[in-house]
């Protein structure tokens, strides 16, 4: 049985599309009372793409804060602020910013459509009716949120994402001028987020010719970017994320991504940044991509936290551990079907206490 | 302004998913008269995909023949046909076969919908309501029809695609068993056709990183296929064709489609062998292409008709240049802006006499 993946059914990409997005947006306001919803990163108030903003009279411009991951509380929270701005239903929910604001865009569209709170859909595919007309802009590129099926959240009892074919963007823009002004370190832990998935996925022991394909070009993009600095940097960086996410259809990540998770889950560390500092540890399962890793790390002038986990408390460790290992497909694919005889309880602990 | 680009929403991929069909397609029969066509290449009439084609009851088996290429006429013909099996519409069309089999499968799916002969459609964006549902079984891989949005038409008038995002397909099921009894000749002309389209997008004036990072990844699988002869080369070819294909996106084809367009007018060519034909006598624009291709031919032991020109009426020659030269933008692509005053007329009949 294969998976019959779903994709964004609409792209546009090139520097400046931005401006079109107006346009693109018309085509969902049918009647003098359509009205839109930006769901917009916080970083951008007051500054230029703010003014950019299409905003008709009725629009709704809702700032997202993203210092933390985002959480179940805080979708339900917005979801009600749209649904009390006016009776009816928003014609598009737009999403602006990196993967957590992409994401917040793809859980309000949804939980508009679908009653109760959204901890009741962290899962796959308990989403019932189809989401509000979504779109994303991404400002940010490595996460591959622009073309995922899911919006991962933080609720009261797991990390775990909306999955769906409805979570999936109507449309996305791709506009590399908006991602020239990233910080560079965040753009780099970002940018790794896609160069180590695409490890992780290539050497894993799951994998067909559709995500090969798709991953292996991800790849060499991320080398263009990070070890040549080519000029068209974020035009490649912004390719690289939208294959990364492209090649996820029938791959898996691995040791990395589900090591990161523990870490994440404890210390509340970032994605990216938690993917970086976890894989500078994994030599041995991925010996040529660490090696290249480091390269690109000092390419890009870029120093790690360090000693996070030694001064922990005990029963810290253990948490991290068993959310790391509870990832079962992600071992599973790294490690092969034998995996709990190799990823024991132990070696995680030694993993960890190393970062 | 940059093309918002219709991608098919729906995609599976994998050794066998054609075993997957009759699923896929029992979402779309809502009650007990729904109906299916399978527009099928009549090449399969008592071969083995024919037992396998998932019949119910009430379906239609539409076989189609393409030893020509897909004429306005026939697809009338085929839409009548189906509007007369019975009195409601069918459900989906599904397309079995190469590039002129999904073509046609486009142009019924689409005819069914929008009233008069689709001569009146080709061109761009002129169909005014969606098409029935319609899905593609791909059983030759190079030519991208199984992602275009344009079925390629030959009319009284003129030979021009039924061009609109409706004409794209709702799913696409890639299955690379279906391709390993392609003949080997065929198997080279069609692959051809993506290789030589990659050459001349990535060679060409437009261009932008999208088209680009899918062009790059095609001929690197194309060569893994008629170079190395991998051993995955048929899950490699069909993704080379799919990703040729989504490289039209943000680019053009060039010189070659452009004179072969004109010897397939006069004397019938099928596109693949037309391409490969044409191909070989353009060194002086694509150099390093003509000598890899040449080096594929070679190793693929394929020999290609010759002498097809010389012997010709005049006018019929005449005819071939002003077919060529009326696709403006294919030599803007190739030879910029100026491109009047590199490809006059004696030059391209030089350029068809060598053939």
């Amino acid at each position: 049985m294969f998976k019959n993946f779903k994709l964004v059914p609409n792209i546009i990409f090139g520097r400046g599309c931005f401006a079109q997005l107006d346009e693109i947006i018309e085509k969902q306001r049918e009647d003098i009372d359509s009205w839109v919803v930006f769901v917009t990163d916080d970083v951008f108030k007051g500054r230029a793409l703010e003014k950019r903003i299409p905003l008709h009279d009725n629009d709704l411009l809702l700032w997202v804060n993203v210092d933390d991951e985002p959480k179940t509380g805080y979708v339900d929270e917005l979801t009600l602020k749209v649904k009390a701005y006016r009776s009816t239903l928003p014609c598009a929910i737009i999403g602006i910013g990196g993967g957590s604001s992409m994401d917040l865009a793809k859980a309000v569209s949804l939980m508009l459509t679908n009653e109760g709170s959204s901890t009741l859909y962290q899962g796959w595919d308990l989403i019932q009716n189809p989401a509000v007309c979504h779109m994303a802009v991404p400002t940010l590129s490595g996460t591959g949120a622009e073309v995922s099926r899911t919006a991962v959240l933080t609720g009261p009892e797991k990390k775990l994402g909306l999955n769906s074919d409805y979570t999936v963007f109507d449309q996305v823009i791709l506009d590399p001028e908006l991602i020239k002004d990233v910080p560079k370190d965040q753009q780099f832990y970002t940018g790794m987020d896609c160069y180590i998935h695409c490890i992780e996925s290539l050497e894993g022991t799951y994998l067909n010719e559709f995500s090969k394909a798709y991953g292996e070009k991800a790849l060499d993009l991320c080398r263009q970017v990070f070890l040549n600095d080519h000029p068209d940097r974020d035009d490649k960086l912004m390719m690289a994320s939208f294959f990364g996410g492209m090649s996820i259809a029938y791959s898996q990540v691995g040791a990395c991504h589900a090591l990161s998770y523990g870490l994440s889950y404890v210390l509340g560390t970032h994605h990216g940044i938690g993917c970086c500092i976890t894989f500078d540890y994994l030599d041995e399962f991925y010996p040529e991509g660490v090696k290249e890793f480091r390269t690109m790390r000092e390419k890009c002038n870029i120093e790690l936290p360090r000693d996070l986990v030694k001064n922990l408390e005990p029963d810290q460790v253990e948490t991290m551990i068993t959310v790391a290992l509870g990832l079962d497909p992600l071992w599973e694919n790294c490690l092969g079907p034998d995996w709990k005889n190799i990823m024991t309880r132990d070696k995680a602990k030694s993993l960890f206490l190393k970062m």
